[in-house]
């Protein structure tokens, strides 16, 4: 189908910008990746994760006029994705910190994207947040090599990458299904051209906060005092 | 457990007094009922049913400070409640009523019992709209002869009562599940007394729309002009 | 203007059986209130009135398809009632009460008053809440009486009623402009129908919460344990 | 005061910034401008100015834990802004565009600017919204002399510069009363940091919409087809 083909081009073209470009990516692919590094993002996703089975869950509240099939898809996913955020904060435990620090703020990067993911599912085409779904849930193709990378340089388990791990396998069968939404329930041009459009700003949004946390670490590398200041407890 | 046993007494004696002094119940008793006073409850059932689902899945959005397993009920809970709406239409218009009327808006005392759940879901003890799932969960105990005496009564087959009956059978699990919820987390005197208050008053508002209902009912039957008018096409 | 005339005329027929039935109302006039009822009452005032300013904005905040000069008044309306509470709380106070008691929380009947009004404020017909700004703005027309002979009964200064009079003065202009404001923005029958249903039904909701703060007021006099124990201090 | 000192320094940079990276600023410096850019940028003007009183707003309906005189002050500020996106319109009108276009949506930098804008308003720390007025007010003094470039260059009068000139007038008064709220309500170390924070982000995301404006101006330039397309009408 021409219409997923475009959204995949647009991927494709996405991702390669980024996986160039973000300097996080560019730090695993040179070895040049430390523990402080993969905990400082690891929190950001536990930041953003929380938020993402509520504002899915949230085009359900305030959706009435899609097909019920459609919110009840919002609640189900709501209710898979609950709870995920504590895989993220497990693996940055697991890197070796005393289990009572204070998880920082989120960056204003990630508070941005945070707050983007809400405005579209509070706000505009109910079927939107489909554009975001349809790259997150198939992002593992693109970043389970650098995954895979990162921990050999690191030497961690399995069991300190459950984030990635776990949704690598769940997120499969979610992709078919967030497509297959997509293809029964956005129906207009509107509607697709509004998936798209979430699709690419959420990624980018994404990429600003890859950028951020890469900043946000080497102010912590270079002595800087801020909320991260603990990683410094990580070798 | 005494806390249970106290809700539970609490709801024997205020379903009595809502069986014996709501005048739904008194026709139904009565032999006075038509379908008429049946499609125009149901069409209030179809209305605060719409808004079920999305109250419960909102309690899930707002709540941060509970555990990951109550905000995943929220949203499993919201996902099997989606569109059970359609089934209180589908029984109205079983009766015998073209296609295409337009659908009345709310009564006000159904329109308040929405309201109120809205802001009990969106605001105060995230423990609270357990409260309402405790006696509505449990409410085919109390109401089940009644729906029986009127199918008899209007000569309704199983499948022009799909709302009830389908509720009847899903809601001795969810009445179990929502108890178990209750007892592992409204765990502190305030979250039992919340969930006590929202017990009562959300049943004490049912209670209105119940009376409501019936006072609509009396003016359409008295010929009165009203959005309701076109169940005159029932006999 | 016909409309209007209809309003008013329903207005006079609701308040002419609230002043009959209403309890508060009767034992005003058969001089039986003592203070532990004042206080009561004004307890319920303070909580709704803690939310007046809060709804009336947010029907600016969601409502993009209506003309600014009616999102200007909501935010205007909402800044003029800001801290009006307050009033309400002083007199509570002035009759004697220690400084540091804690507020008890809303009566069901005042909780779901409060829940209807951002219910209507937040959804549907944008202008629908100037159907309860129209009576509520009027409502000293009716009431004062009443204020006036509780207020020789109990003894009362001047400035231990200081909600009702700041209102009594204040209100009068907004009365005002709420009807020129209902003139020139509510211009489709639907408008009007909406104003006119909101009326009505946070008027029936308010008789509501007298009769509910009256039998608050039989269980603290039969001496039941409960929230509103601390009044018992009034003699 | 040490603190302010601390956020105009940090403003003063950022802008330099902006001044020195945004092209729509080099484009101005250097004599480059049409109407077209213009039209464009004061299009996503209309957009976030559109969203400012609501959001503003906004926070006074969700602020329960603040001091009265912090919510009147949302509340009238949000009155005194509502009907400045009209200004915008008007501007862009004022070019010569046939009075019946259809206003393209927001590029997707503004609305990620808006999404934060509400996100930052509706949660977290309610003095944190500050942070946006504390720069937003003050934005003339950096602005202006390139809005004075930008007139001559295009040959405008003053009254096809309404936003501008009227905000330039209006937000002096507003300055110093957001400063004295800040000195009033943001009392602890957690709400200064809250609102440097917004103050800081809410910046940078406009800078971000200002490149936003341009790049979509470079594809209208270069006759890509897309939602501005009609704008080609100005010469």
């Amino acid at each position: 189908m021409e219409y997923f083909d475009r959204l995949d081009q647009e991927l494709e073209s996405m991702w390669s910008k980024i996986i160039n470009e973000a300097p996080l990516f560019r730090a695993i692919d040179e070895n040049r990746v430390d523990k402080k590094l993969y905990a400082l993002y690891m929190i950001e996703t536990y930041h953003y994760t929380l938020h993402n089975a509520r504002n899915q869950a949230l085009v359900g509240v305030r959706a009435y006029d899609v097909p019920p099939k459609y919110t009840k898809f919002c609640f189900e996913h709501a209710a898979e994705e609950t709870g995920h955020e504590l895989m993220a904060l497990h693996d940055v435990k697991s890197l070796g910190l005393s289990e009572n620090f204070t998880i920082p703020p989120p960056l204003p990067e990630t508070e941005t994207l945070i707050a983007y993911l809400y405005w579209i599912s509070a706000t505009g085409n109910p079927m939107q947040r489909l554009g975001y779904s349809y790259w997150a849930e198939n992002v593992y193709h693109y970043i389970m090599p650098y995954v895979r990378k990162l921990q050999e340089q690191l030497g961690l388990q399995n069991n300190q990458l459950t984030f990635f791990i776990a949704h690598s396998d769940i997120d499969e069968a979610h992709a078919a299904e967030v497509r297959e939404i997509i293809e029964r329930h956005a129906n207009t041009d509107e509607d697709r051209e509004a998936v798209a459009r979430v699709m690419r700003s959420s990624l980018y949004l994404t990429g600003e906060m890859l950028h951020g946390a890469f900043r946000a670490y080497g102010k912590l590398r270079d002595g800087e005092p801020g909320a991260y200041g603990f990683l410094q407890a990580l070798d």
